[in-house]
């Protein structure tokens, strides 16, 4: 399939005036062909307006209407065949096998929303019948199901250029809720994202639904991005990046005349804690999976592990010398863009200038343009716990361990961390279980996802999974951008007083036509 | 029970020594003893300090011990008799059968939610169970449950001195969520408040729970509100009052180094639709039912019918005479505060000197002081939609008739409207189908509850109730402050991966220990 460079509007497509886009292949530093016209206001408009027309058909559709728009695009994700994979590669200088799981993981995420629409969830149904008899007043029939808050904008994040762009999580779970949506195309991966968009655009067109249920923009975040979290039309974001451009998104957001809610992503330093009795017995392939962890895909990933805890002494010493060890020897890799890796070298050279930081070990160098070296720096906890600039992220390969001088100070260590996407506790049975609780006891309000003897990259798509947490991991730690769940956010409830049974919504009907499970008079009932 | 004048904190009271509030009778003028005194920022960090000392501790507390917590406190408030009963009446100028009631209603919230945390509701409890032998990776164990955010800040209402007043809806679903709360007493009913503050006090004790759980202060928004919301431990805040209050915390919300959810109900205009075939065969029915729903209380509360839109014509104008006949002929009522019966007076003036709208009907007057005259207001479709101020909620008895020219006007009139707690069809089986539908579609994107055939006023607390709404009705439309689903405010999700046996948290056990009904793997289950 040809890449235009066109925005697409609806099932038009047009080309910016506003400047001129041009993904850079980061391996080679080159400028991949053709120009993406940048849009403007007018587009931001013409797509919101679209996709408030198209909101009151789209939430109508049937459930089985909707799961099937997900699946199909599903397969025209797949029917785009290597065009699709050599593009995203040539933009992201990811490696094949991680851009074909990736594509994997979109189609399934897409798919289990499809199930997540079949099934109902998200819709909370609720049942108090009435009681005329009651006294010293009768109560009214009360229902309540859960509707889409609106049109939905979402940014594409530079690090999933599938599994969390075009058609990512954000996206499907909107699309799942009964939200049309207007994507923001990040701007490294231009190609990637028409090429998706137009997988989507014919799903909309095969599945016969409106045409302003999925428009793609390209363009700057203070022109698109301002642009459509101000648009009034727009009832929800969904956001995956920095810091600073959630937080922006999020003033603007609450600035607004109706404030919406903003689901930002945001940053996560991601602490393993390594348990005395554990590291002592392993840090030999504590160090392997931990440098692992740190390196896949260059770092470049929200649950990168970024702070290791760990009480001082000779284990820890041996798994330090251990990381020390496989990261000298490791080869710098890639990173997605030019602006990405300066943020890196900058990031590791502010934490390395720290007071009471020092460099421990430090990956490769390579003379290929935009490359990350893995590296890995020390410092006491005293110096962590004063110096609020050594929780922040490193985006990248870069981690740093806090020396703990014992059980106490890593309990002390865990109460100071900020919000955090995830929070890694390496553990055996040889343990202290009072340290193990309190430290769940803590770090489950810091965090949303406490594993266990494991690594935190790799976020499973599932049911039960949480990829959010307090702030600043997110804007919003009510919520997750990962798994089924994830379909909540773009909903809210609504309550039906008396409302005769032919205007009733399928859900909460009485012959309970859709077969769901629904609280009824408190009580879970298929009835 | 001697009201001394003291803020609680924790099992610990203190004279505030920061200015004194009296209360005010409104029926009478006259200052009521003791002075309240007001407290600052000292008494605003030990409470929040003691609420996060408590906070470990009471969220550990078994589901049982925070049930018969509650239970008790709804006992201990039936046990100050009288003394209740009469000082709230003395402080509000509300009638006992009212205050009784509300006793009641208060009661009844503290005991539902009580069965919400017997149930597990809004633990969302789901388990993904590994699998080791998936290719091409194993699944990881997964389950998710939710967690308390943190204390969370309270501020009595002026309008429900019990029910959303100290130990209201706010405080029963906070305590339910395993929340620790600090509360703001409303400066209109102190004496109330203090009475309340210790059945809660006394329940602590009872239920030998950390004493930082319930701490109740005294104050000015500007000290007391703002200090609480600023607060680093204080982790959401719950607020029902008027829109100049709700957004004012928002802001101070927002502007934290950590931004906090602000559940603030705030204004709503209740908007009731009298369809053309049910207006002609009931228009004395419905003016008398309107009339009663738009004194109710002297028209205080945020489900008070402040807009009725209708089509023009001979059954509105019989409508709106036998309105006037009951409303001219109406005594008027005392307000709850001067300062509330100031805004009602101005209010009313301002909209009946807007252009496009003339006055109906005035209620009689009378020489006691704070006295609500209902007032009944008329405008043309064009000039309501025209002028932005009209949609703007005027607390007390007081509406506006908005004259349609056809049906397609008022769904215009509809589809105009800001977020709204409520709002009403009357529609008998005559009605244009069709009509009736498209209003539905509208409204429910505009309300948090739509009902038929009655009056917004009672709002039921049970399983179904959404008493929230979009923007401005409230501050977060994801949301109700009434009824069960009300303690999803104060709780987000976890997920545990890999977490052993013994250090996972009963509601995800797999013995499913609680019995609670669970999504495993996608499918709800009992096992």
């Amino acid at each position: 399939m040809k890449i235009t460079g066109n925005m697409l509007l609806g099932q038009s497509e047009q080309l910016g005036q506003y400047g001129e886009i041009f993904a850079i292949n980061p391996a080679t530093g080159e400028q991949l062909p053709p120009a993406f016209g940048s849009g403007n206001q007018q587009q931001v408009t013409a797509a919101c307006a679209l996709a408030e027309d198209a909101f009151q058909s789209y939430r109508s559709t049937s459930a089985e209407q909707r799961a099937a728009f997900l699946e199909q695009i599903a397969v025209n994700i797949l029917d785009l065949g290597d065009d699709l994979v050599e593009r995203a590669m040539a933009e992201t200088g990811l490696p094949r096998a991680r851009i074909e799981g990736e594509r994997g993981r979109t189609m399934g995420q897409l798919r289990l929303f499809a199930g997540v629409v079949r099934a109902g969830q998200g819709l909370d149904p609720r049942i108090d019948p009435a009681m005329p008899e009651r006294q010293p007043l009768p109560r009214s029939d009360l229902r309540q199901r859960h509707v889409p808050l609106g049109p939905v904008a979402v940014f594409g994040a530079s690090n999933f250029p599938l599994a969390f762009s075009v058609a990512g999580g954000d996206t499907a779970s909107a699309l799942a809720a009964g939200a049309p949506v207007v994507v923001k195309a990040h701007s490294a991966h231009p190609g990637t994202s028409e090429l998706v968009g137009r997988a989507i655009q014919l799903a909309v067109k095969q599945c016969d639904l409106h045409q302003g249920v999925f428009s793609l923009l390209y363009g700057s975040g203070r022109m698109i991005g301002t642009g459509l979290v101000s648009d009034p039309r727009i009832k929800a974001v969904g956001f995956t990046g920095s810091q600073a451009g959630g937080t922006a998104l999020m003033k603007i957001a609450f600035e607004r005349p109706e404030p919406i809610p903003v689901y930002a992503e945001m940053s996560s330093a991601n602490p393993m804690f390594l348990l005395p009795a554990t590291l002592a017995a392993n840090p030999t392939a504590l160090a392997a999976g931990f440098c692992g962890s740190l390196q896949m895909g260059a770092g470049q990933f929200c649950t990168n592990p970024g702070l290791i805890v760990a009480v001082d002494g000779a284990p820890l010493q041996q798994f330090i010398d251990e990381c020390t060890g496989l990261l000298s020897q490791s080869p710098s890799q890639t990173m997605l863009t030019p602006g990405i890796q300066q943020a890196y070298v900058s990031g590791a050279e502010r934490l390395g200038q720290s007071t009471g930081v020092e460099q421990l070990a430090k990956g490769l160098c390579s003379d290929a343009p935009n490359q990350c070296q893995a590296t890995l720096f020390a410092t006491s906890a005293e110096a962590f716990i004063a110096d609020k600039r050594l929780t922040e992220e490193v985006f990248g390969s870069c981690s740093l361990v806090i020396r703990c001088q014992d059980e106490a100070q890593m309990l002390k260590v865990a109460k100071h961390l900020e919000g955090q996407l995830t929070a890694s506790i390496h553990c055996n049975d040889n343990e202290n279980e009072d340290l193990v609780r309190n430290l769940i006891s803590v770090l489950e309000l810091k965090a949303g996802r406490v594993l266990f003897n494991g690594y935190p990259t790799g976020v499973e798509v599932c049911h039960a999974m949480v990829h959010g947490g307090p702030y600043p991991a997110t804007s919003d730690s009510r919520s997750t951008s990962v798994g089924a769940a994830a379909i909540q956010r773009f909903m809210r409830p609504v309550c039906y007083q008396d409302v005769p049974e032919k205007y009733l919504p399928a859900e909460i009907d009485s012959a309970n036509s859709r077969g769901l499970t629904r609280l009824v008079d408190g009580v879970l009932s298929n009835a």
